[in-house]
């Protein structure tokens, strides 16, 4: 079966933002073994959109839009759509009806737009918007046009396109399995020979193993891609391949899935039991964010001080002046002081902190930009290292928070081996 | 001119990483009132590669291509290019010399295929890889391939593809204009009426104004391009449309450029020389890190406490244990006193609070998840607003966060007011 993808948009093709809905719909098909051919871009141009749509369902089984449908003059999916169709827009009452619905109020002629859809197409539930989706066929392939804003789109996707992509399958099709395993502080270049020969191991000529790895800040995603006649037998290779990834990586594996470095960080302390608490300053909160992103971690993390000016330091972490006056805010002596002062104001069990120069201002000789100390703490003692990141002010701040989150699984995880220790 | 850019690389067709490369092309010719008309993405196979260059070579007279010239086996970008112009690839011995001058060593079999260029193309220098760039002729439409590694790309575009593409253009090009507008607070239907007329107010046959919007969480960008045959006339055309807008939607916006409300709230707080702190419990410090992410900001905000304990509330805020008893941590009671918390123990002339259920457990029927309550306070008084946000819980952060940064903005904006006051 294959599948494509067209986004639309001015803002996309003007570069305003990145496409994140093409991603999420890639991986959404990915995890159930299903690959996108193709993704295409356009404007806001009705011509332009129902060109995309026409070549894309010569050459695919199915066509998924996102974009267009909201309620101004330049959302045109839907005119794009009905002349690829050779159709006319019909008003469609349910639609009327469940817009009125969500926002209790008659319907403006601005969302009038909304209710409209090709004579002959399916609508498609917004649990979360206005612009219901339309689904079409045409010559046995299928066509779902979603709304461009993410939310509404995950939503209306996960619910009511997938499961019909999924029963839609042809039998004949290969499986696939897809497995991530997250890496840190590895080089590329050395992590490339630590993994040969595995994507060569596939037993027979209808199975395929490929190993693929893909950098994100300071750390590398590996990713195994398996083909097989059954799932069952993609899904054994893959986590075959899995485990000797594991085996001959050891520690510098943060975590199986395709993950950042704060959720292996978050699960790790909930795991263990572990309260967290964590300092931050150059990072500004990007360390704490990363960790509450992931639910139910309110049973493990009590608080972040981003302690942005010098006095916070002092006053919110006990930092002592002397110091900072001595040794510079950006010192493994404030870092220290940081983590220590955090997990002792706050009672948890491991604590991180950072401290750094994210620039463009800021540098010196002596202290460049992109400059960084990271410390993590426990009651077995406090750890200091000294990072230098390259790029510009938010890069920084993102491999900072990264590097970060690595001390803070390290803590969590030696804690768990020290705890063995005393059993014996 | 038309111009077009393929993306290849299975990693985007995956959704592993989002296609940035185009964003940074579609920036930098939109700054230079060029456009681009559609961004195609595919995998790593020849055959999709060529098909995408084929097509799109003919449709517009500039494409731009990404990735694929790396050493591997599944670079093939290369043969790709060769396969649609029909000739042979041919090792370029002043590609080799470049790639053994960067490398200091003989060259690998793996970069020998880095050598290699279609019969009769250019190639293009670059400045911070082994793999050069190629140009390429076909019926009078130009393919420059460049490599995916984004600084590879970037500085390749800038110094040998965007020049060539400037000295191509056609006189008779229509130039264009762009201008930002960040709207918050107003729903996008009734945006849309208030800014109806101005995309129709292009006084002459050869000019053009036209206005989109876009929703970022909850704030809206309105986009005004404007095209007419000399840039001054395009700049003059959009400036009278922002002041229009301006005009009618007065203190509904943020401010002018495309930036988030964090970089508008940072820069009211420091053009206004005042300082600011932040108390968040369910954003989890996006509102610290959106703020920390303006550069210089270090001479305005004083701190974030990401409060996400109760325990932390009352040691860190001086949050009163029977409010949190009575009304709840997620209250507006709690949210004022935490506001206010954070302002006296910081010193900051302004401050802002949040506290809500980002999911997707936590929620009742009395406080389903979504709800959040936002403050801000000042020595003036404190506000406090209650908002619900639908979405999955990184989208409840962010939407909870950029309400936080609003209601800072207004506060900012609000002690000028008084200042102003004062005076008279």
């Amino acid at each position: 079966m294959r599948i494509e993808v067209i986004a639309t948009g001015d803002e996309l093709c003007l570069g305003e933002i990145v496409d994140t809905n093409s991603a999420f719909l890639a991986q959404s098909l990915g995890a159930r073994g299903l690959g996108i051919a193709r993704i295409t871009v356009v404007g806001d141009g009705r011509d332009e959109i129902a060109a995309a749509i026409r070549a894309a369902l010569e050459r695919s089984q199915v066509v998924l839009v996102t974009g267009g449908l909201g309620p101004t003059e330049d959302d045109l999916t839907r005119e794009a759509l009905a002349d690829v169709l050779g159709v006319a827009l019909q008003h469609r009452p349910e639609a009327e009806a469940a817009i009125v619905e969500r926002l209790r109020r008659p319907l403006s002629e601005q969302n009038r737009r909304q209710t409209r859809a090709p004579a002959g197409a399916t609508l498609l539930a917004n649990a979360v918007g206005t612009a219901p989706g339309i689904r079409a066929v045409r010559n046995g392939a299928s066509v779902y046009v979603m709304p461009g804003v993410p939310h509404e789109m995950r939503a209306m996707f996960t619910h009511h396109v997938l499961p019909r992509i999924i029963a839609g399958r042809p039998d004949g099709d290969a499986f696939s399995a897809v497995r991530y395993l997250v890496v840190h502080g590895v080089p590329e270049s050395q992590l490339a020979a630590k993994l040969s020969g595995i994507a060569s191991a596939a037993p027979e000529a209808s199975q395929s193993v490929t190993v693929g790895t893909r950098v994100r800040s300071g750390t590398i995603v590996v990713r195994v891609r398996t083909g097989a006649p059954e799932t069952q037998t993609a899904e054994r290779l893959a986590a075959a391949a899995a485990d000797e990834i594991r085996s001959r990586l050891g520690e510098s594996i943060a975590g199986e899935g395709d993950h950042g470095i704060a959720y292996f960080a978050a699960r790790a302390a909930l795991d263990r039991g572990l309260t967290m608490a964590v300092a931050e300053s150059c990072t500004g909160g990007l360390v704490a964010a990363g960790l509450v992103r992931v639910p139910g971690v309110s049973a493990s993390l009590l608080e972040s001080v981003v302690a942005y000016s010098n006095d916070s330091k002092v006053r919110r972490l006990g930092v002592d002046p002397g110091l900072i006056e001595r040794h510079g805010a950006v010192s493994a002596e404030v870092a220290r002081a940081m983590a220590e002062g955090v997990r002792k104001a706050s009672g948890a069990d491991i604590a991180a902190s950072v401290t750094g120069i994210a620039g463009p201002g800021g540098g010196s000789d002596q202290k460049p930009v992109g400059l960084a100390y990271v410390a993590s703490s426990s009651r077995l003692g406090t750890d200091v290292v000294e990072r230098r990141f390259s790029g510009e002010r938010p890069t920084v701040m993102e491999r900072a928070a990264e590097a970060t989150l690595w001390m803070l699984l390290r803590e969590a995880r030696r804690k768990e081996v020290r705890a063995t220790d005393t059993v014996f």
